[in-house]
């Protein structure tokens, strides 16, 4: 067993059952943006967690205790993303990378701003001209310092 | 001449001259984000936006043409990025594409978020442990229709 | 199970029962060319699509179910197809990809033709010195606007 | 000197001068399709052609032969496409491909869809919810035979 | 149950009853090398070619069905072939392409020589010095023609 | 200076004064298929033919003395050639490729068939249905052994 | 079945019974060197050979048939080899790879050093500093000739 | 200026002087294969061999230092090498790549062949059937040791 | 069975029995660095070893043998690792590898830190603006020397 | 100009005059590792700094200025290094990757080891069985954190 089987069995279990990943969150008491990440593989649980999910979910003991070893990170099966939906953020790496390294450079100096400590919240905006997807994302400004 | 020659001379000249991008945007009336991007040979400028830069960069009327012209898009050297900061971004849609994915399907059903009725906006966000970056991308709702 | 397994299976039936996608698509109401997609793991279902399905294929109560799931779509198994059908459209991208670039940016401007809100008609052309295919690609234009 | 030198000539022509594909096309008599493909460096000229461009580009003799050299093709720049416009190309055939090859071998048997006798239409499909692109792709078809 | 099922078997009996392709093909009554590129999942078989075949390879209904569906073509496991037979085929690809490409063009002016209506024929070729192979292709020339 | 250099200067020349491959390999006294590899960088000349190329190019002592040097072979681009004519050879390898394993090995046991060893000879096959490329490729075979 | 199939039974026999391929090449009568290649599934036995090897690692009828299959070569899984051993050896054909192009064709003209018509031997250099892997290859020169 | 100008200047003076490697190994009083490696820029000269090394092609005193820094080594432009004598180098690696490893691992346990201490040796053996390269590599073991 | 499977169940083991890696490098009596690339398939056991590893996570004795087989090595399953932790090594790599070479060529001369007569030592160092990780590589420097 | 040049110019006077980088950083205050980085492109000086380096290179105005933006990080010129000193480094992330991941989350949770919060120090390690090179990595630990 590894965590890929776990993950495999949250996401088939959530199909059958047709449960939300918002509602979910909301009983871990948790963001739905980590709640998601976490079942889909991407997050360590802590013990309460885990037992939390084996409840939604249906894992046993050994399934919950996966949960809580840090997993191997990484959601893309390829380089590029094929999936036109990740795609489309993947563009926008390409296209604004330079932009983002300017604009970030230009305010804080040499740095990167952090993907660990760093949160991501999307909501629905309506719009009448169609509805947009906003999503915000904070992440802790880190400098290179010389030494 | 194409664009490249421009977006370097325009590079060039920032150095040079000790510019910043917020200032550049000021001048143009535009975000600072997509006036970088434009700089930076991913977006195409009106007359009056070629004008205006060329009068900020120093560039002749044919660079000024070239600004009009719909570039090539994509600003990453390799399709994983090797420069730290651009890599946290690939890494984020690396780790959270999947939760992306099905936050943005839970919410709105099949379809995508736009990487081109789009726009973003970077601020500082002051934070007594270290002040963070944060970035609002907010992109149109796009669903797939049967047919 | 996953939507391939489901996949997998629509396509083992389609061979043992001898049937045309033409004729599912008449089943389901929709055109054969969004019907094929769907079938083959690149759309999403609605609940009576997918019962439809389930009668023509056979799938039970979860299986249908995840044709409603939003799929992980691609179905290229490499980056260059390579089979020869698929490959001839590849190289339609790679050899007319400027001209096609040029001529949509000198008729509307920069911006994408949508491969979302989009259709694709498929059909025999007759002609004395041998038939053609004729495809017809309707995409909505997108435009890039400054902000 | 080489092709991509022309092609090179021939675009910055182009936007020195500010001419429009469809006029060159007029003023050569051929759909504006092929002859974009042609300026891009992907098609071979007549000399009568070859001549005509000339005139219009201002190439000599030298670059004028050029034209008529069988270039070698493929405008790609990376076998995946970093444009945005040009992606969502490559994005129809990784979505569509399975589609695009079930269809046709439904239709017509074992074989290809030509992209040697090949024509392409591109048009402006007025639509009060925005204006779409319209692609005609025409292809011979072309049947793999035993032997 | 899919073609890579059907070819494993056609393989695996081969080997077991120690069945040689040119017997195979004698039997179907057409070419050696169409045969074995039907029997390694390349071509489509008709109805009574898939009975022949079936007798030959003790397949059932349902995998004579499979010989019927126009395959994915492609052999290679991965872009350059590291098998050495096959990499000196690669090779002369290499070496040799633009030594076909300018004397295909300079005979027949721009255009490809089909791989889809084209024939393979491979001979023993005596040699005192060491026996040759002796492999003779031939393709349809399709020429580009401007429209 | 370099091989490249006196490639290109002989292609330039090529396009310039007209000339035809099988003219100059009638020169050389060669098959017009070693001529033309060896024009385009990929085989090595005898001084005597290297003096003769220097007449018909122009080439002065230090490039003819380039001639005589063994190159750096390959003349593709990319590891999938992206040119239609060059690609369809990439393809017959790729569909064909273990078809001509079997054959090859069912005939002569297992080797290769020489790539060094190896000429070529293509020409134009008149057919009603349109002309056809026939292209004789010889190889000697080459036995593995054991040891 | 097939001949990978074999391969791991004999490598999984091999560390069960600890066997050393020294010792089955012994009973084979053929270098180490080839045995190995042969039993990791880059040569073909003869029948002789195949008993042999079936008495050695228990291979029943159908296995031992699988050894007398010509096999599809190569056993690096990936492009540049990762495990350090075998990646030495790349480094040194990347190091040393154009100082061997160059003394060979200093030696003996244009043409290639032999990977078929090829031996290697593999000893222990006993030496007071440390001992040393001492191989020897030896391949037949085959050169290239106009034609 | 760098390294790679330095050997560019050394192999074209190599050429127009028609000289051979080994002779200028002979004046270094090094092997020829040390030698080569070094003026193809991925060994470091003492400044003396420098200076002779100057002497031979003309030289200046900023060249000879560059062949005094060590150079960035790895001579191949692709992961997989093009050029047949070369590839047949990397072939031997791709098919007995297993077969080194297994072999040296039997005889000295864990651990790898130094490509750094590490010498080359390449000859001509005269044999009746075609005269054959010999090339003797000779690498210290360097063992894994746990800790 | 292979090694992979070995490494499968121990970390199984680990997860189910909750043990640490320090804790069996003590009971093993070697550093928890090299004990840890032991288990996860990097190392080769002595007897001793396995056997004292076979106690702790129940493995049989074939499974013990294989533990004392020298491993096909490399644990990233791409070229560039996509999990955070393993990638900020990566990029240290990427973004000091030219300083990393510069300053031990410039304090040893040419030639390598060896990767494999080599230890790390990982450790916690504590410090109040947050703890730091501490990690400690020795590797004996490996000269090149001419011959 | 960009930043490449300045990198550029200030290796070749630092071969030209034979300086060390330990003297520069000397002059600079600052340690060798991140001098050194700072000279290759990879780090951003202050203005003191550049004016400094600007002494010791001979960079004028412009060139200094260029040394004060933070630039494109990454010095690998491929994703897998081909130099042998650099890849022994990308050896251990390979090899060792999975035990440092394990071994730091062992100690720390989950999180990573910072590349930016980071500094280097290389060291010569006297050894009677020859010198090592000692390097020391200190990384902030960052931990993921739910939100």
């Amino acid at each position: 067993m590894n965590r890929m089987d776990v993950t495999e069995k949250i996401i088939s279990t959530k199909v059958a059952k047709g449960l939300r990943w918002a509602d979910v969150a909301a009983q871990l008491g948790r963001s739905k943006e980590w709640t998601t990440a976490l079942c889909l593989g991407q997050m360590t649980a802590t013990a309460e967690q885990a037992e939390a999910l084996g409840g939604i979910f249906g894992l046993n003991d050994e399934e919950q205790r996966w949960l809580q070893v840090v997993p191997s990170k990484g959601s893309l099966a390829t380089a590029v993303p094929t999936d036109p939906l990740v795609y489309r953020w993947y563009e926008v790496v390409n296209v604004y990378g330079s932009t983002l390294k300017e604009l970030i450079h230009e305010e804080f100096g040499d740095g990167i701003m952090s993907a660990i400590d760093f949160s991501m919240d999307i909501q629905r905006e309506a719009d009448p001209k169609g509805d947009r997807v906003r999503v915000v994302l904070s992440g802790k400004f880190l400098p290179y310092k010389d030494y």
